[in-house]
C-alpha cells in the first residue's frame, strides 16, 4: 500500500450550484463522507458542460435543489478510505464523467456506464454533487481514477473526462473499419472529437457536417478531409452527391436533434451503423424513416451510447495524448485561472459566443500538497 | 464436373403471377435464359409467404405486371450454365429466397443480402419472377443453390428458405447470449422460428408475446418459456412485472407494427439489442422512444435486417433439420398435392383461418429425372 | 438493505486441506476476517474437482501448505460485511469458481477471471481458502455470490460453480454460431458441458471424442450427434472422413493434453477455431503444426481462458437450469450425505472409477437458519 | 455496360518465370484464355515480394515449372470477358495479391482468402502465373480489381496489392482498439505497414522490434514511439521494462519465426490478442509456452492469417492513401523504369543489401491505350 501524506481536509466547501431549474449559485456544503473504497479529490483543472447548461435551463434532467454541477476535471486526492490501495493523497487524477459502481450485474455485462440503472453510472452534476466544488466525493477511487500521465499537464487531460471519452465513443459505437467512410453530424467540442475518434480508428474519407468557421478549421485538422455545411442545402443530398449516390459506410451523430436520425439513415449505406452521442434533451420520439431503413431489413443499425468511464478507459485517453495520437487542447478556447472562474466559465457556456468550443479553468492551490 | 443428365427443358412455362396490385392469376411465359453460372429450376415444395400477400394486395413494394410470385421452394434442377461446377441436372435443392450476387461490393462488405443496393439479394417475387412457376432461374447457382441433404423430404426443407433463416436471423440480430432472458414478439411462422433460434443460441427464459392458442403450443414446443397475451394487458407492463421491473436483456421483432420497437425499447434492459425481422408495410416513421431509449444513451441498439441467403447458410439450415435441432414441419397446418394448387395455398394465406400457420404445395412430375 | 437474520459464527472451523504436495488431510483454522464488501458462506452441496488433484498430487501450481481444498460450492450466507446490500444472513447461494476483484484494471477490460494478474480471479483452492471447510470466505459478496434459484435445489446448481461455466466457456471461446460443426475432445465432465454448450449455442453437427461408454450415452443426451474413438484410429483421419474431407468449423478442447492442440487444428476449416478450456498440467510448449495452421495464414484462430465467474455469470447458469435448457445433474454419479464425506468424495476423484464423471457431497446443517 | 476500347492482344507474353527450384528466367507462353468475368491485364507497376525469394530460393510451396513470379502490381485492363459490367480495356487497376473465388464457401463464410482451400484465394504465383508477365490473368474481374484512385499514381498504389494490406490486416487480427498499447515485431515493408495499421486502429503507444537503422526510422514517421532492438538484450525483458512488468495489450508479428510466437505471449497481457502476418517457412511447430500462455487459460488469442483481398479491400487501401492516411511509397527505397527490370528488381530482394525495404518497377507502354 502506498505512503500516504496528511492533508487537513475542512469541514464545508464551497461549490457552484444548481439551485433550481433556471437557477444557479454558490453554496457551501458539509465535506462528504469518504467511505472505504472512497476519494476526496479538490480540482486542479475544470470545464463545464452543454450538458450543464440543459440540466440548470432546461431541465433535462429534472429539478434539481443546491446540487453542485460539473463533471469534466482534473483533480488532487486529499483523502482516500482505508480500502483504496494504488492511490493516496497528493495524487493528481483525471476524473472520468462517469463513475460506475464496478461490481453491478450491469458492470458484469459490460455496460458500467449504466450500473445501478440506465445511465446510472454518470453520478455526478446528475444526482450526486458535481467536480465544481473545492471538494468533491469520488466512489471506488481505485478503480475510476487515473494516474496524471507523467509529463501532461491538468490542462491537457481535462478534456479526457468528457469530451474525448464520449467523442470517440460515437466512433465506437458506429465500429469504425479501416478505410471506411464516414459522416459526423456536428462539430461541437463532443463532434469534433468524434472526428478524431473516426480517424484514429481508421476511416479514410471523413465529411464533417458544420457550419462555424473555427470549429471547420479544428476539424480538419483533427482529419476531417470535407465539410458540408447544411447553408448550402440539404445534407443528405450534399453527402450523397460526394459518394456518387451510394452514401457513406458509416454516420456519428454528435448534434442535431431527434430528426438527425432520419439523415443519418438517408445517408448511409445497407450495412452501415449510426452511432449517436448526443444527449437528446426533448420531443417523444427519435423518428427512423420507413422506406429507407430498408423497411425494416437494411440492416443500417442504430447505436446511441453513453461513454465508458472509469480508470482504465482514463488511463487509455491519456495515453493517447502522452503518445502523441490527440492534442485536446485544441478544443480550448478561453482559459480561466482561479477557482471563483468557474461561474464566469459556466455563462460563457451558456451564452456561447461565436468563437467558444471550450473553457476551462484552472486551479493552484499554493500549498505544501501541491 | 458433375456428370449431367439430360432433361428436354420446354419453351414457354406457366406461372401463378402478380398480374398488378390486387390481381393475380395464372400466366404463361418463355423459359428464362441460363447464363453461364445460373441454373433452371423446377418446384418440388413450395410455401406461399404473408409478403406475397403483402406484394399484391397492398402494393407494399409498388405495382407489378405479370411477375410470377413466390420465394420460398425446394426444387429440382433441370438445366445448368456451363460454367456451374457443384451442380447437376436432377439435383435437388433448397432454393433461398435471397439469393445474392456474391462478388458485389456489399457482398464482400459481409451484406450479401443487399448485393446491387439495398435488399437487392432479394430477387424472386420481388424484381425477377419468382418460384410459383413450373420452372424458374437462379443465378450464380453453385454459390445459391444447396442439395437437399441425404435422407431429408423437400417438404421438411421448404421452410429453409425463408421462415427458418428469417426467424432465426432476428436471433442473430438480437445477437443473443447463453443465459439470457429474451422477449419474441410476434408468433406467426416467422416469430416461431425466432423462438426456436433463440432457444439455439442459448436463451434461457423466453417470453413470447401472441394470442393464437395453436401458435401458443407451437412456441412452448419450440423454447418458450412463457407466453404473454396482448389482450390480458399492455404487454410492456406485463414483461417488466415479470422481471421485477428489470425488463429482458434482448427483443426479437416478428410481428407487430411501427409502434413494436417503442415497446421493444421499454421493455429491454440498458445493453440490449433489438432483432426486427418483420417486413414493416405502412407508416412514414419508425419511432424510438427518446426517454426510454436514454435520452440517446441507453446502449440500446436497434437493428433490423433481410436474412442471409445463398448455398451455405441453406447447408447450415438444412444441417439444423438433419442433425435434429429443428423441425420446421411444426410450422406446416396445411398441405396441398401438386403444382396447381399453388393458388388455393396462396388464398388460403390470404384468407389467413384461425388454425393457419403455413400452407405447402408438394409438386411431383413422375419422370425419369425424378 | 435487507433485513438480517442473527447467526451466531464459531471462532474457527474445519476443512478438507493440502498440507503439502501429496498430503492430504482435515485442518482446523479461524474464522476468516469478514471485509465490508465480504461475506462467510458455509457450504449445502460441494464438489471435487479434478483440478484438485492436480494440485495436491501432481504439485501442478506448486507447493501449499495447510491451504483448504474445492473451488464448487453451494453455500449459505452466515455473515456479511457492512457494505453488502443485496445478500442477508440465510441467503442460499451459488458459489462461482472464479470470484473477481470487479474494479481491477483487468476486470474492466473485460477480462475479470485475471483481475490482478493472469488467472487472479481464480482464487479458491489456488492461493486463498477453498470452499471444503465449513465455512469460507467470499470477497466482494453482492458482486460475486447468486440467489440460489426459486424452486432449485444445492444438488441442481453445484455444477454451475465451475462444471458448467467452464465447460460452456469452451463453446463461448469458440464462437459457436447457428448451424456449425463442432468437435469436442475430451468428455469428462468439463467436455461433456461443453457438448451441452455447443448445442446451446446452435451447433448442427456435433463430434463428441470420448471412450468411456457411460460418458459417451451422457454425451449423446447432452447433444451429441455423433461419437469417435481413439481407439478406432486416429482421430483427425475419422473426424476429416466423417466430413468428406473437409474438416470441422470449430473445435471444443476439454481434454487430452499439448498435442491435442496438433489434431485440432488438423482437423479443422480455415477460418475456424479452437476454445480450449483444458487446464494444461505439464510440458513445456503447446504445439502447433505449422503447415496445417496454413503457414501461419490459415485464420485457425487459438483461444483458451479460464471460465468466466462471478454473479451474473452464476445468475444465467441457474437460469439455464430453471428454464430447463440442461440438466447438470446426469454429470452426478456419485453422491454423499454430511460434510465429513468431502474426503472421500476427493479420494474418489483421484481414483477414477470407470463409472465415474463427478461426485457431490450434500449436507445438512440442522439449524435455525436452514 | 461501359464502352470498351479496342486493344489487339498478342498471342503469346513473355513473363519472368520460376522453372524450378532455385533456377528462375525469361520464358514465353501463350496469352491465357479470358473467362466471361475474366479480365487480361498488363502491369503499369510491379514489386517483388520476399515471397517470391521464399517460393524460388528455398522451395517454400513445394517445386514449380515455368510458372511466372510476382503478386503485387498496377496494371491496365487489354480485355475483358462478355460478363465484366463495370470494367473496360484501358482502365487502370490495383490488383490484389489475393484474388479470391467470391462464390465458394468459405468466401461466404467470410473467409474469400480460403476459397477453395487454404490459402486458395492467393492465387498468382502461387499456383498460377503471376503478375511478372506482359500479360496477366485476373478470375473475376468485377470483383477483384480496383480502379485507380483519380490523382493517384500507379506507383503511390502498388504497395496496396500486398504490402498495406497484409501489414494492416495484422493490426485486424490483434483487433487493436483506442489506446491500446502495442508491440510490432518486425519492422521490414509488411510489419511497417503494420506499424502504421496499428496506428491507424488507434494504438496509443507502439512498440516496434527491429534493428536497421532506415526501417526503425520509417517506423517512428509511421507510428512507432519506440523501438527495440534485439541486439540491446532480450526483446521480451525490454518490453517487459517498458511496460512497468505489464506487458503490452496486443502483439503483431510479422517477421521472426516459429519461436516469436513464444516471445509475444510472454510479453502480452492476459486477454490480449496475437496477429500474425508473418509467412513461416519452415520448421514442424510453432512454439507456445505452456505457463506463460496460463495453462491454456490466460485468453492470450493467437491469430494468424492471409491478407483479404478482393475490390472492396483494394478500394478501401486506394482511398486511406487518397485521403492522406497513409503514405506507402516511404516504403520504396528502390526504383527501376521498363518491364525487363523485373528480374533486377527481383535479385535485389534476394540479395538483400542493408538500405532496401522494397523496390519497384515501372512500366511504360506508349500506346494509344495509356
Amino acid at each position: 500500500m502506498a505512503e500516504r501524506k496528511h492533508f487537513e481536509v475542512p469541514k464545508t466547501f464551497k461549490g457552484f450550484a444548481m439551485k433550481g431549474i433556471g437557477n444557479v449559485g454558490w453554496i457551501e456544503k458539509p465535506i462528504p463522507e469518504c467511505g472505504p473504497l472512497d476519494a476526496l479529490v479538490r480540482p486542479l483543472a475544470l470545464a463545464p458542460c452543454t450538458s450543464d447548461i440543459h440540466t440548470v435551463w432546461a431541465g433535462a434532467i429534472g429539478d434539481r435543489h443546491d446540487m453542485v454541477l460539473g463533471h469534466e476535471a482534473v483533480g488532487q486526492i486529499i483523502k482516500v478510505g482505508e480500502l483504496v490501495k494504488e492511490l493516496k493523497v497528493g495524487d493528481k487524477v483525471i476524473v472520468p464523467a462517469i463513475t460506475p459502481d464496478w461490481g453491478d450485474s450491469l458492470s458484469q455485462a459490460g455496460h458500467p456506464m449504466h450500473s445501478g440503472g440506465m445511465l446510472g453510472g454518470w453520478k455526478f452534476s446528475n444526482f450526486k454533487d458535481g467536480v465544481f466544488g473545492e471538494v468533491f466525493h469520488v466512489n471506488e477511487a481505485d478503480a475510476n481514477l487515473a494516474k496524471l500521465p507523467e509529463g501532461l499537464t491538468p490542462r491537457q487531460c481535462v478534456m479526457c473526462s468528457d469530451m474525448m471519452t464520449t467523442g470517440f465513443h460515437g466512433a465506437e459505437l458506429a465500429d469504425i473499419k479501416l478505410g471506411e467512410q464516414v459522416c459526423v453530424i456536428g462539430i461541437g467540442p463532443v463532434g469534433l472529437m468524434s472526428v478524431r475518434g473516426a480517424s484514429l480508428m481508421g476511416a479514410s474519407r471523413i465529411i464533417a457536417v458544420g457550419s462555424r468557421p473555427h470549429c471547420c478549421d479544428i476539424a480538419i485538422q483533427y482529419g476531417a478531409t470535407d465539410i458540408v455545411n447544411y447553408r448550402n442545402g440539404d445534407i443528405v443530398e450534399q453527402v450523397l452527391k460526394m459518394t456518387d449516390g451510394k452514401g457513406v459506410d458509416k454516420v456519428i451523430i454528435a448534434g442535431g436533434d431527434n430528426h438527425t436520425f432520419a439523415q443519418a439513415v438517408k445517408m448511409m449505406k445497407p450495412g452501415g451503423i449510426i452511432g449517436n452521442v448526443n444527449y437528446l434533451g426533448e420531443g417523444e420520439n427519435i423518428d427512423v424513416p420507413r422506406v429507407e431503413w430498408g423497411v425494416g431489413m437494411g440492416h443500417k443499425f442504430i447505436h446511441g451510447g453513453l461513454t465508458p468511464g472509469g480508470r482504465l478507459r482514463m488511463e487509455k485517453m491519456g495515453n493517447l495524448i502522452k503518445y502523441g495520437r490527440v492534442d485536446p487542447t485544441k478544443l480550448i478556447t478561453h482559459e480561466f485561472n482561479g477557482f471563483e472562474h468557474v461561474e464566469d466559465a459556466l455563462m460563457l457556456m451558456k451564452d456561447k459566443p461565436a468563437d467558444l468550443i471550450k473553457p476551462v479553468v484552472l486551479i493552484e492551490w499554493n500549498d505544501d500538497l501541491e
